[in-house]
């Protein structure tokens, strides 16, 4: 497929799906809730058409998906369509996914608005998670919402409001979750699961990372370090991870918190989230990265000392204040 | 008074408000978001009619609500007329207002099945939240949301339902949230303010108390002590105790959740959290104290250690595990 990439509408998206017999439906790496409920709800909306589809992710499927993943049917596609869920960027597919299938992708559902424009047909709209984009078109293609689809529906919704708490909730967000309770979401189970319940290593990791967080320009920038010997002391497994990002803002007074992940081969992945006083998103570009306005990052391949001063100069610019 | 409680409907209510020139509305003690969000809803309707009225409540407002109390007006009232919002049993009202005013309520707003019917007419519904009635009289006096409005039943309805994650959350909720939001409710900086923001003191204060938590029964009971001294350590005040009981049953795996808060004069307060495998009323009982089944107390006027030993006994014997 040599043409750019095309925007297009929630009806062509479902007209392109129903046009195939089957669909791979790719997620990002690192799968979170709104992709993983996107690609599920997708995938059972497509097999309830009579298409064959799968999910394909690059990472294994943290347990706590089970009721995601243990009820839905994975079909032998011929892999000739490929739909990609939450994927702003074909490099956010991981390894060999996004080897095999980085230049095939057909038709890319995405709220990102950084979207790279890798596929050749693209319905983008900025709302609070894919899974709302995913919901129109599946209504698009005719399918009627059952518990099984409201769950992954309202998983991926959920999960990327932070349980409609952040502010990219919306009115439509709340419509949308009313819609999915009263075609039988077992909600609150699924909202424990995402939000509350917190492994005992992960609880260890988080109390070290809190005692490594440092206060800058006046406490209005948190930085919280997550080093590999803290997740190696922790005990804490990828699954332990999710989540961490918004800690250092919830710290009264601050306005850009940061955290920086220790990768495993060396280097951090850095990530912003802002309110009114500061754009996540543009301190992330500065550092050639991306996102949105309030939650962004990026990668800085430095030691600690080096990422964090780095990070701090940046914000310092982006935000108008001296060093 | 002396006729019996009568149960009105939401019309009723409506019209038993706007029969009287002015109304006194109180509030139950130690004020939440939701019988704040009802009071000072209902204190704006009244005022939008005409009416003239005022909110009252035994304790100070943390200043966390100062964008529901700064914009409010606080009307010279006879005192004649008196509506109370989510206040199960006068006992709740506090101090010198329940002096005062037990025995002349004349029209009780409620959402607590427990209501002891102490007042002369009662508006009671199994919903979420107060503020989800007081919606539903607003509209029924003729009065349209403005965003003030918004803002106070969205306080009511979002702390009541733990931000739409507790097992309360219905469809009505989130309806009725999406009405809310579009009537323009700032429902981020709510929320922020609500849920998220921690003082530094407050995450030493977890800091600390993590570090202390100690797990028994494989695993299955946390323990989780709050000592003077931490408190003294972390600088805690008073409005950073806030919301620590439910985090030791948030680690994976466990069933009862212990909270023990060292008291001035000497002595814990114990709190307990439970899901479906344990019963928290129960355990209290058995100590002494009482609550609901998922969440209970009690007093323990011991050395730590003792009181420790005393609560795992009793856990044990109350789900019965043995030691």
């Amino acid at each position: 497929m040599c043409e750019p990439c095309k925007d297009i509408t929630v009806s062509f998206a479902a007209a392109t799906l129903l046009a195939e017999r089957d669909w791979l439906i790719l997620t990002h790496q690192y799968p979170d809730g709104d992709t993983l409920g996107s690609a599920f709800a997708l995938c059972r909306a497509l097999q309830l058409t009579g298409r064959k589809a799968r999910v394909l992710c690059a990472d294994e499927i943290p347990a706590k998906y089970d009721y995601l993943t243990a009820p839905a049917r994975a079909d032998e596609v011929t892999g000739a369509h490929i739909v990609a869920v939450d994927v702003a960027d074909t490099k956010l597919l991981g390894g060999a996914v996004e080897a095999l299938y980085a230049d095939r992708v057909d038709l890319c559902i995405d709220h990102h608005l950084s979207n790279t424009r890798y596929a050749s047909r693209l319905l983008l709209q900025d709302c609070s998670a894919a899974a709302m984009l995913v919901r129109q078109v599946i209504a698009a293609m005719g399918v009627s919402l059952d518990p099984q689809l409201a769950e992954a529906l309202y998983t991926g919704i959920s999960t990327d409001t932070g349980c409609f708490k952040y502010s990219n909730t919306t009115a439509l967000t709340h419509q949308m979750a009313a819609e999915l309770m009263e075609a039988g979401a077992r909600t609150d189970m699924i909202n424990r699961e995402m939000f509350d319940i917190k492994s005992r290593a992960r609880i260890e990791l988080e109390r070290l990372a809190l005692a490594a967080m440092q206060f800058h320009f006046d406490d209005r920038v948190a930085v919280m370090p997550i080093t590999l010997k803290m997740i190696r002391d922790a005990g804490a497994v990828e699954n332990d991870m999710e989540g961490l990002p918004p800690i250092p803002r919830q710290v009264e007074g601050v306005w850009v918190g940061v955290t920086l992940r220790e990768k495993a081969e060396g280097g951090f992945k850095v990530s912003f989230r802002t309110g009114k006083h500061a754009n996540a998103s543009d301190i992330a570009a500065r550092l050639g990265g991306g996102g949105h306005a309030a939650a962004a990052g990026c990668t800085i391949n430095k030691p600690l000392s080096e990422a964090i001063a780095l990070v701090l100069e940046t914000v310092a610019c982006s935000i108008g204040v001296s060093l």
